[in-house]
């Protein structure tokens, strides 16, 4: 290989036993290595292939694999100040005595520490990038920049009041705020998030539909979550969830929606002819007894939903690996067909498909180009042993523990240990305020 | 207090911020401590209540969660070698073109390096015992032996040829003999284990009936675990499995059957009126498409089924505690009810549950007179803060890996990524021949 010498010198110089791509032939290559230059992917091959580089920093990680970070396609980070607080009794006692009184009287401070919380849960266990929807998103925002995370944020927008605007006006106003604040962040995107068809007006619905494509944002809302969702909408707008929302013109492929549990089959067809994206979020699905959304009939359309781990209150974890090996299982089992949801298709969603649902398209693959968002896994991990199919393990054998190393962007965020933007130690001290104010407020 | 102060010696002093304890109360200490000597119990209670103790060795935990190992219900723990081989195939094209073929040609030295890796695996996630059916067992015995685990173990019994014995009546003889080997081992028994209904013979079955009464040793089968199964008894038999098996006169509370999936309202009573345990094995069951046990009508009748992670070829991978997690989400979302399988109830499976399904009922619990069977975890992983309720975090936001230490019969297995028993870096080296031996024998 020749190459000019400029070309050959790199920021970093990465080496470990197997790089799984996920690039457009999903190559995995052994013995492997893989060079960053400002925050991006210069050239990955195998290790004799990138001798010629000359690195500022080389990571030799031995036997480990270097994957794409995973990709949160729908979260509420913060609410992991909400974890275990209240399991196993009805979506509505835990919404309406646990969660929403709760969330009506959140403070800034509060949503900040449960996101830094929920940012170094995300960073120990694999996930660079994630989407995120909640209340106070500015305090999210904070903590993500802080966390050195990637993130397509979101306030949610009601049509009441909430701790963050008094009124509809002064939401879409702090949208418009939010965009232009982060309009050049190289990590965060915003989006306009209404919270679901039952919290909202047509009017606002229409609103958001019309800010997101003044602003170019994408639009990204919960639909379809639950059986009780659906027959609330056919009653109040006479149409189920999905057509309501395409008559207000918000499907497209710059929309996603989270659940899409209860679509039928000629919603399907509506969902894979207007291209909109799918946050699918299937352990949170189960814990509310929601349902199980057709992902089957979703794949064989041609539309590859995105993963996420929706809000740790009701998962109650942030893991995308549990989330990949739960995702296949249940869909085996449900559709009574074990070679539904293969280990590839599933980390395809992990990866590619919620790339999509965050309309971040170059995320969730390794090719030259793409941003420097990886994770290693160390294959020495006895859970990991003997080793056949790389793939088969991060869905079915991994538990997320294995990570050691995580990179946004070219920059190390974690790596044996030990996290290098986030204080951990001092965040477990803070940590204790989350469980006293929750307590003050039961 | 008042005690004798030789009452107050013991070897083993540990002390965490939580203790679980799993006692017929389900108490859980907060700053507690526990008293090991002679590899039991000898007392537990608050730090402060404890005080009085002298130990030889002190374990001071800190910011831990101490509670009794998981006990693994149903296992083929030197499948791990052919862990993540053949994934998403329909279940016939896995057993008869991967796994029945090498099965045919195990050699004791595969089979004990597999249940070594497996072992190592366990005890890294805070299994302590399981229950282990297997061809060549007593391979898997010298594994079980070395790793300081505990095992109900059965050599596998079919009605054709195994590499461990020629025919029936070897068989037979083969498990006499691993009784007597086993009898007095602290950590080893054995059990009669018939494959299934169709790959044995009603005069088999009978047989190991009469065997485990003979040598008061439980009966343990694979049993109604697939339709095509039961379709097959009634075809064969005239009768659904588990009347076929009540028939031959081999239900009750020394009989564990594992699997048992397909079974319906009538049997669910038969199973509660014969007292006959079971293991359920809900990831195994979802990966290979099997079907949804019916956990909550068993639990309606008083049966608490024990919870096991089949084999890692089907699953993949021995961790209780994704188990643990997927076993309740499972049976929420298949019952449309949020308050199925609660988290108390999924850890009393995984524990008390689990050691009634090995026949080794003091197991499972930590209380005065107990084996000091017990695990501990890291409190500080991001994934468990804040923490609200323990048993919420061990069933929904554990992974397992947070385990850092792993104790049976007062003997520490494993402690902050060291094992004490097993040679994990050499196992490691040998795990290669696993891969080699299957690749050759494809």
């Amino acid at each position: 290989m020749q190459r000019q010498h400029d070309d050959c010198i790199c920021d970093t110089l990465i080496t470990a036993d197997v790089l799984v791509t996920q690039d457009e032939h999903r190559r995995i290559l052994e013995d492997a290595a893989l060079a960053v230059r400002d925050g991006r992917i210069l050239a990955l091959g195998s290790r004799r292939d990138l001798a010629v580089f000359t690195a500022a920093e080389r990571l030799d990680l031995g036997n480990a694999l270097v994957m794409p970070g995973l990709v949160n396609a729908h979260t509420h980070v913060a609410m992991t100040f909400l974890r275990g607080v209240a399991d196993d009794i009805p979506l509505m006692d835990w919404l309406n005595r646990h969660i929403f009184p709760r969330e009506q009287r959140l403070t800034a401070e509060i949503v900040e520490l449960g996101a830094l919380l929920g940012c170094a849960e995300m960073t120990r266990t694999g996930t660079t990038a994630f989407a995120d929807m909640y209340l106070i998103e500015d305090a999210v925002a904070k903590a993500v920049d802080l966390s050195g995370l990637r993130c397509l944020m979101g306030e949610v927008l009601f049509s009441f009041s909430s701790p963050a605007y008094a009124g509809v006006e002064e939401a879409i106003a702090l949208v418009r705020e939010q965009e232009r604040r982060y309009r050049d962040h190289p990590r965060l995107k915003v989006a306009v998030m209404p919270h679901a068809v039952y919290t909202t007006t047509p009017e606002i619905l229409v609103r958001c539909g019309e800010l997101a494509r003044e602003l170019g944002a994408p639009l990204y809302l919960h639909l379809a979550e639950t059986e009780s969702e659906t027959e609330a909408c056919l009653s109040a707008h006479g149409k189920r969830p999905l057509a309501y929302c395409a008559d207000l013109g918000l499907l497209g492929a710059c929309t996603t929606i989270a659940h899409a549990v209860t679509l039928n089959e000629k919603e399907l067809d509506l969902l894979a002819r207007s291209k909109t994206c799918v946050a699918h979020n299937p352990k949170s699905n189960m814990k509310l007894a929601s349902g199980v959304a057709p992902i089957a009939g979703m794949l064989a359309r041609g539309i590859l939903p995105g993963l996420g781990t929706d809000g740790p209150a009701s998962n109650n974890s942030l893991n995308m690996f549990a989330e990949m090996s739960v995702c296949s299982l249940l869909h085996k089992v449900c559709g009574g067909d074990p070679t539904l949801c293969p280990a590839g298709t599933v980390l395809d969603m992990a990866t590619l498909g919620s790339a999509r649902a965050l309309s971040w398209p170059e995320l969730g693959r390794l090719c030259p180009g793409a941003p420097a968002d990886l994770i290693a896994l160390d294959l020495s991990s006895p859970n990991l042993l003997p080793l056949y199919e790389p793939i088969s393990h991060l869905v079915y054998a991994a538990s997320g523990q294995e990570v050691t190393l995580t990179m946004v962007g070219g920059r190390t965020l974690y790596r044996d240990g030990r996290y290098t933007c986030l204080d951990y130690p001092l965040l477990r001290k803070e940590a204790l305020k989350l469980k006293r104010w929750v307590c003050e407020h039961a």
